[in-house]
């Protein structure tokens, strides 16, 4: 086990290498050559076109001005400087409110950290168990943690005040924050200038009728039964083969320009294969082979178009309708229409850029029968993912590459390579796995039927934390597989496994320490570092750009991706909760990953990441329940710890505590969930009045007629940007959003894919 | 153990007491004296204002007629006569699909049964197990159970297969009856003429205004947030102690009559004693002393009434909020005002007589710490009601008597009233328990804070379902205590405890035989006779009636006990659930249950009950859930006690089942529920549409005016009522509800109290 001294030189390691990447990064973003890639927010916003420093043609690319690197930590202040409210207006409340889950891990730690190193640590420290027995697997760590503490002493009492005490100040700072951030929603949501979704409701499930079309069908429906509201609806295409078509020919053009620019240079013809990636087959001229291809694509994309508008069957039973006013399409987005409660389904429409387009046709039994398939799936994937990789792993070893690939014995018997293969093969399959994974969760999500990213995002973000939970920490805590703790839990009685994982918790709390440092603090310092958006930024430059606009193309900025960083760090929180009372030295690891990601994710959020979406902060009511779910596990721990420290009068005042959190958790949920679920009537009303008051000839019919079309058929979106931009120029309400605005196609058609 | 003819011995002792009940019911009903005891429902009606057979003095209060005494079943056939649709008009929705709970048991056991024994019980019964072992403790029925089959034989796949038999039947039967409630339901809704309710929105937590009272604040909210649809509205008072008084007043009415009638009758000027009921205090003339009484309270009411209706105070942040359309009401009810979603709270009004006034003013931090303290509540009611019990009982045995009350002594100690007071009084405190126990539970409820009668029934038969299953089911099946059960659960692995339940099933099922015949036969034999409201109409009509319209009042027809009833049924639903695999000669005591319980409950619908409340048949979403509980229970059971058998092989087959199950379950729920829920809008516009087609001139406000009055203040209620009649008499609509309206106020006042 682990002395201070091995912490220490661990802390030292993982903080040297976390310094080396802000090094390395502090000197890569002052580069002009890599502005693109470290700035490409503000490239999107268009305040910058060309990096700051211009002059002679070398420091185009390479920084010369050396004053500027002994500053190289000034990005920190920086970050930290834009206020929230700015921060919303440049980023979005999404990005304001995530970095908000930061803050909030430090205002829960900051204080439990102190508070448990004036109390609990001067009480573990006296607590002397450790240093009467001889036994070597304890500690220097151990001696400020609970397992110093005598069995059934006194002494445990203070930790049962403290798991009270920590508890309450988790409740005061989570119903303060869950109070601030439904106000920011609202605040939000009300300060924003018109958008299509305001008046727009996405109809599913649009029944069939013999005599009607979809189209009529839905106007007539919604004529009878929202006579007063009802203003205008947009159909939906089944425009996903058509999507498929552009996708390709894009793949195509890149290797046009990727030619005709090695042409232009070398003034040699290039050439290239038939066959697959262009590895066989005979060879053409490339130029004349892709334009070729270009054409035909063109064809067909226009044949598809063509049909997809004209076939009646290409119109999905579902669209999307717009009403009059805001309150209109409230009472509408709210309500159950038909008597049939999976027929006309009503929900407020995403944003344009938010709809997930292949999804909005799936008739209601497939989809109760999809989201059946899909838990048993995600049952299977937690605890059985273990095998398919242990078969790979079996595969992978070097008799296994023998037999498969017998040519390769000579390369593979040299001792080197041996020992490679043999050291590196199994963790790779786990490895790739793991990168995988985030992927497999978004498909099952997709398969789930959700209609938007946002959503999409926040079922993906779900199902990670509980594969983070069972395999990252119960399994690290009682060393095993998830099969094994599955059978653990089967065949234990319930009140048995607390104590099991109870039991072995303060024994773990070097391993967590080693992790938050490896994983937490150097983590995020690469993070910051962005090396894949850097290598094929500088790749594109090279081969595919020609003009500015081919550069700014080739930015690929990237966005938040929550759900890979949200469970990321509720792990980090159900940490912090654990060890409050049992180890509190874990504390300040915890707080430097919290306050150390703060600042690289607020840099990031303000200088990199551009949004595909925005859901208006619409995921924290999952942080929120999450951050409970954490929290009674924490108190089930301590429950089962001290139930094995011979308390036995003690322990059950540790009951109520999670009695208490489910009952704070339903309050909060009463109190503040429905402001990220509905939208209140009477702000409608408000906007409504507002709105007829300051722009009474407003032709609102014209600024929705095109907002909901599949981004395929905005052949005609410059112009209708062009429309919009105007209005939202008006004089008379102000509007911050016009800028990205040129994107929105962009991003919703690259996520689409 | 029990023989064959152990069971055919407690078969004829239960028939015959059963049918000795219902020869008791013959001979009672045809006495025209016990007309209004038997058939108050049509007093109420008034289709009958006496007895039937006219005549001779002495057959206006016993039947004479000898030829009716000899049909005297003749009224089981009548009882099925009626129609479904014409029980509907009768006795309204809630009633006719109670009904169909017994139906729905009849349609689920009886294939069962037939396919049970056709299969499983010639596989059981030539399993021969038994047979080879000299075991005593196993009985004749257990070889017609799956006790009789080898473990790990191959006859258990017989088992298996019937089990996905029975559930795939069961969903198929569910899913059938859901549909048919539902259309039912929206058949009901639709086809009822003009309510209040259609038109009006319950709004609680209305936030206080420091310039505005109640109800300009409301009349201001809704003309802003509703402008086009709003009409009046109605503030709530808080009237619970005027309602008190008016009690009280009644009482002593009653005595002033008994009194009054007591001097015509003898003559002899009646006195009474001042002190508590009348036992001791000074001797006074009993007329004078409750004249006085009933004018002091008089006036007393007339001043508390004043203060009411002046007093700003008394006004609770409630109202009842009328809409223009059906239309505006859907939307209001089901949409969200205000950003703040604890206040203006919409929702539906319940039916004027279904309303609970005492819960309209709880504020919204309040009613969840209730919620919560009524959870841990029946948590310890459930599983430590035995404690309080067993105090009283070793209080009440000879010692403690003799010690509390020594005069008793010389009488206890005579050898009779020994054995009386040690046999009968431990029993007696159990018995008191159970019969207040469902009074226990409502109160609880009423004190979550739940605004309507039905919700209120509703929410008490899920609490005393839970305390059925566990206290009657689970605690016979292990004998032993609640608090053992729970012990157990929390000691023993999940996997473990379907397997201690399931290994003791078969042995129960003699037991639970019996428990049927006597519970389910006889019990449902008692209901019909109606004892206690029998001699509670006789001493009314002794002591208080003198004109028609007093023996009218004294009539007590009583109502379907909801919160009693149906969680006994779904008792025997579970019952033949888990026997349906296990012992299939349990299957025909259940039907004969059904069938008679079918019959008895359609007789008492038809001629006596009189529901004080019509929900509409809402409480049907709750029966399905509780049957599913069943389902999955009787599942999990079957679960563990095949895997004591040996069959390793066959058991994970039924792994499955309850995952489906619950699959099923989620799918009826997104399917129907909201039928029960929501009022969709294409209805509510349909109805509109309708009416104003048929009545263009509707004054709708003078309709509304005084439908959300506290029944205490209904002086006035006979010309309201009026009104009412008139346009429910209306030729346009035909309405079938005008006879019951009379007694509305009857019965929410009677309710309330």
């Amino acid at each position: 086990m682990a002395t201070f001294k091995d912490i220490g030189l661990s802390a030292a390691v993982n903080l040297l290498s976390a310094f080396s990447f802000l090094v390395a990064f502090a000197i890569l973003r002052l580069q002009p050559v890599n502005d693109r890639v470290y700035f490409p927010k503000w490239y999107r916003k268009g305040v910058r076109s060309s990096p700051t420093c211009a002059g002679a043609f070398v420091s185009k690319f390479v920084n010369l001005d050396f004053k500027t690197y002994i500053r190289f930590l000034n990005w920190m202040p920086e970050a930290l400087k834009m206020p929230e409210a700015e921060l919303v207006d440049h980023a979005g409340l999404d990005s304001a409110v995530y970095l908000r889950i930061y803050l909030l891990g430090l205002k829960i730690f900051v204080p439990l950290a102190v508070l448990a190193f004036a109390v609990l640590v001067p009480v573990n420290w006296t607590g002397n168990t450790l240093e009467k027995t001889e036994d070597l697997t304890f500690s220097d760590i151990d001696k400020l943690s609970i397992s110093n503490v005598h069995s059934g002493s006194k002494r445990l009492y203070a930790h049962i005040v403290m798991s009270y005490v920590f508890t309450l100040w988790t409740f005061y700072v989570l119903r303060n924050e869950y109070k601030i951030v439904a106000n920011m929603r609202l605040r939000f949501l009300a300060s924003e200038s018109r958008r299509p979704d305001q008046f727009t409701v996405l109809v599913r499930n649009i029944p069939p009728d013999p005599d009607e079309s979809v189209s009529e069908h839905v106007e007539h429906f919604f004529c009878v039964n929202h006579p007063d509201h009802y203003l205008t609806h947009q159909v939906v295409y089944n425009a996903n083969k058509l999507a498929e078509l552009a996708a390709e020919k894009k793949g195509f053009q890149n290797w046009l320009t990727y030619y005709k620019n090695n042409y232009e240079r070398t003034s040699k013809k290039p050439t290239t294969k038939t066959g697959f990636w262009g590895l066989w087959g005979a060879q053409l001229d490339a130029i004349d082979f892709y334009t070729a291809k270009i054409e035909k694509l063109t064809e067909e994309e226009n044949a598809e178009r063509e049909r997809v508008i004209n076939d009646a069957k290409a119109i999905v039973p579902a669209a999307f309708v717009s009403f009059k006013s805001r309150w209109g399409a409230a009472v509408c987005a709210q309500t159950q229409q038909s008597s049939n409660p999976t027929i006309w389904l009503t929900d407020w429409a995403p944003e344009p850029r938010d709809i997930y387009w292949d999804n909005l046709s799936i008739p209601y039994v497939e989809l109760t029968i999809r989201r059946l398939l899909m838990a048993v799936a995600l049952f299977f994937l937690i605890f059985f993912f273990i095998f398919p990789i242990a078969f790979v792993q079996s595969l992978a070893n070097i008799e296994g590459i023998e037999k498969v690939l017998p040519f390769l014995k000579p390369l593979i018997r040299i001792g080197f390579v041996k020992s490679l293969i043999q050291g590196v093969l199994p963790g790779i399959a786990l490895k790739i796995f793991l990168i995988v994974l985030p992927l497999i969760l978004m498909t099952m999500s997709k398969i789930e039927g959700f209609t938007s990213h946002s959503t999409l995002e926040r079922r993906s973000a779900g199902k990670y934390y509980l594969f983070i939970l069972v395999n990252v920490f119960l399994g690290s805590i009682i060393t095993g597989t998830a099969l094994e703790q599955l059978e653990s839990f089967l065949n234990q009685a319930p009140t048995e496994i607390p104590k099991t994982f109870g039991v072995s918790i303060p024994m773990k709390a070097t391993f967590f320490i080693t992790y938050t440092m490896v994983d937490g603090w150097a983590g995020i310092a690469v993070e910051i570092l962005r090396l894949v958006p850097l290598v094929v930024f500088h790749l594109k430059n090279t081969f595919l750009v020609k003009t500015d606009q081919d550069r700014d193309e080739a930015m690929d900025p990237g966005f938040l991706r929550f759900a890979q960083s949200e469970p990321r760090i509720q792990f980090y929180i159900l940490l912090g909760l654990v060890y409050a009372a049992v180890t509190p030295i874990l504390l300040p690891f915890i707080i430097v990953f919290f306050a150390f990601s703060y600042i690289v994710f607020r840099h990031q959020i303000i200088n990199v990441y551009d949004q595909i979406y925005e859901s208006g902060a619409a995921f924290w009511p999952d942080v929120h329940r999450r951050l409970i779910i954490n929290l009674i596990i924490s108190q089930l721990l301590m429950l089962g710890l001290l139930s094995t420290m011979e308390a036995d009068r003690a322990t059950p005042l540790l009951i109520p505590l999670p009695i208490i959190t489910i009952w704070f958790h339903m309050y909060c949920k009463g109190r503040f969930e429905s402001a990220f679920v509905m939208f209140p009537l009477q702000d409608a009303m408000v906007k409504d009045t507002l709105e007829k008051a300051t722009e009474p000839n407003l032709n609102l019919r014209t600024y929705l007629q095109d907002a909901y079309v599949h981004p395929v058929f905005k052949g005609g979106e410059l112009e209708i940007a062009q429309i919009t931009d105007e209005e939202e120029h008006s004089p008379l309400v102000v509007t911050k959003r016009s800028l990205s605005s040129k994107h929105d196609s962009d991003g919703s058609s690259k996520a689409s894919r």
